[in-house]
């Protein structure tokens, strides 16, 4: 039974003058940062900060590819061929890799964001251009990708680690994709729910659907977002509600 | 006495549906190839194809990144802070870098472009901050900068190899200086003269000012431009004609 | 019966250091510009130029908005709410609007550009969007649609006055779209038979389909392509045979 | 004597998922609202917004085009030519008032934003370059610029009505010009000296400078700056001071 479980969350997304997300109060609570690579959010400068910050923290850092559209922040589907999704995930990797080599950390995982992880889920030859560039970068970087996904597949597929993503504060359908954000109860509010259903995915391996079904679930990391107002207090309670139910939050 | 020397040109300045230089063919003249980043020119598509097309042709690969400025194409001075610098020029190392890395060939030198180019010339810490940006990515990258700058100080005060470049095309000023390109006089247009030119650099290290004074210059690499019409021939003839003065055209 | 037609060209689409199409030959040649308006393609300064060079050639200067997408010369989809689309159209319009008010000519029609142009002749949402957005800033301009296709209704619907589009170098299927490029007999690469296509839709209101079935089409403006080494010369011969079976050229 | 201003604030300098500013509380306290153009910040859909949430509150309306440069938010200089400064400008002032037209607003004004702002003041050549695009775009238009720099000079000279801006909270050199913000004493932090120095700009047409030397200003408007946690009830209280002293706010 597994009693371990890592916390990630989207880090590094201010660029230039507008700030975005609470990175400093959040670091001290995950133990996995997924940094923004300068496509969908992010710059340099901000990557060289936040790398710093994961380090102080003892945070493992990953990279953060994403969709080339700071206008959209990622979240809005753009029709790149698997040619570009491979140059730009890697591009964006090899980019953040040099924030790590230059402070002499290790880059641990990369995890798409926003709308490049949502196809990714769905669309096998956009997990394999993905999969793929991270594992022509480096055949060590665990591949972050949401539990079930064609990403995950893939990524195993080339003999890469992989990371499965389960949610804390979202629903999940009888098919065991997450109730889309626009529907009704695709949000879970209360903390008692979420730790009660990331309990029983971490230490169980099932989660329960909306419709009641328990559906087989494989919990590696769990995704903490880093933007609202109650991002920091809730990181918090579900932190020491696991904590409380004999869970150990460290990255893999 | 020297009899070796590199011949550097900038290569993937394509962007999108927009297409520059004729890097295909000159890259079967050149010895080492100064490949856009994405931030003044290129984009991670044109940096895989031509990292590609550098490897099939034995030319050695160099990060060439310049100021963040599609727009401007790199020409013009942005007031970037020293921080800024740094975090741009490792940001760009660390793109073209990931295709290197993807396709297996090393990563050999760095040289800045355009305006950045002439900054750090001239600029002791925009110098230092490019300079330490590459040392901190990889002690073992060559850094190129312009004969006599202080480019090629910072970057031999930081323990790098350093390659001074020279230009074929340009006449020099009684300071060692380039001639300013809008200033009559400023460009040499016969292939003779430029050959003369770079001749004595190489075999002797002295060339002659404008007003006829012999100035001692470092000639490690010579700086060939990509385009314009008459990019092909010139450096063909170039190259024919220092085979023929027994001159061996290598990266170093 | 119909004697007239407009000769259409997407213009002003080059950016910074990079060049695209042939506009002051093609400028020659046609009767209506689409010029880019820094979104997909342009800049303020080819703007500035362009207007200028239609001007001078007593062209009749259109907005050619487009997805803001540089990297993909706005023929990719980006997955725009119709809010974003009418506030990107309205943006792209003002903007060019602002070359002719103080070049003292007149804004004759807006043309959306590539994949932005292909959605909205198939969704109504769409065409609604752009539509107003034309509508809201100037009641008299012609809005150009794909002949047959939703945006040509929307207009008509929102009052305006609307250019029916057709092709002279694309083939017609069953339905009366375009057979998409990717398919065997898509162009029409002879320049005879664009010109029996033309001469059929403008003076019999009718076109040919791939499978031999005549089709009914509103042919108020023929598109012209800029780029590729044989447009100036297909314009020309275009323009010479239809002024040969008497049809006369000239803007809305 | 004077017994009128007006105060104005940047406005609309959000983009995409990046909030900034107190938009909808500072515009019930301004009378000019100075809305950036896409340039240095803002988007087509934030300036929609925003010319609406101006109209709603009865706000007179002006353009506050910078330089092409979101990453620097127009706060860092960029080496544009004067032509290019014209027609960047001229650019977004277009699209600006595309707004404006769709919703049925006049535009009032024009403000060039940071660095642009800064430059034309001490640059004649960039002030000329500004005062024409606004003057080739509407003749009607006022522009507003630094009380005694080039840029209201050559406005001036243009046929242009000008607002000459002063600053409620900065402090004033012998030459009139504003202490740079990192000089020590820059900024006036308590209201009420802001009030006392603002009221004599405008009822005695003197500013008290550093060292203790009367000058005289022009004062039409003031500059109320939107962002920090302060800037809502500086505002306020500024409103409030002024009103008591009898002075009316109100655009020009």
């Amino acid at each position: 039974m597994n009693r371990t479980v890592d916390l990630n969350c989207d880090m590094g997304e201010s660029f230039g003058a507008y700030t975005f997300g609470a990175d400093e109060q959040l670091m001290q609570h995950i133990t996995s940062a997924n940094i923004a690579c300068g496509a969908h959010a992010g710059d340099p400068n901000v990557m060289e900060d936040t790398v710093k910050l994961a380090k102080q923290n003892g945070v493992a850092i990953g990279a953060h590819p994403g969709y080339p559209d700071l206008a959209g922040f990622g979240r809005r589907k753009i029709e790149l061929t698997d040619v570009e999704i491979y140059s730009h995930v890697l591009y964006q990797i090899g980019a953040l890799h040099a924030f790590c080599k230059a402070q002499d950390v290790p880059m641990h995982h990369v995890k798409a964001h926003g709308e490049l992880y949502n196809v990714a889920a769905k669309k096998k030859h956009v997990a394999h251009a993905i999969a793929k560039a991270v594992a022509d970068f480096d055949q060590n970087l665990i591949l972050y990708g949401l539990a079930g996904s064609y990403l995950v597949e893939e990524g195993k597929r080339l003999g890469l680690r992989v990371a499965s993503e389960v949610f804390a504060d979202r629903t999940y359908q009888e098919d065991g994709s997450l109730t889309p954000r626009n529907t009704p109860g695709a949000l879970i509010e209360s903390v008692d729910q979420a730790v009660k259903q990331v309990k029983g995915m971490i230490t169980e391996g099932h989660v329960t659907s909306v419709k009641g079904k328990s559906l087989p679930i494989q919990a590696d990391t769990i995704c903490v977002h880093g933007d609202g107002t109650s991002a920091v207090p809730f990181v918090r309670e579900l932190t020491t509600a696991l904590q409380a139910e004999g869970i150990l939050i460290e990255s893999m």
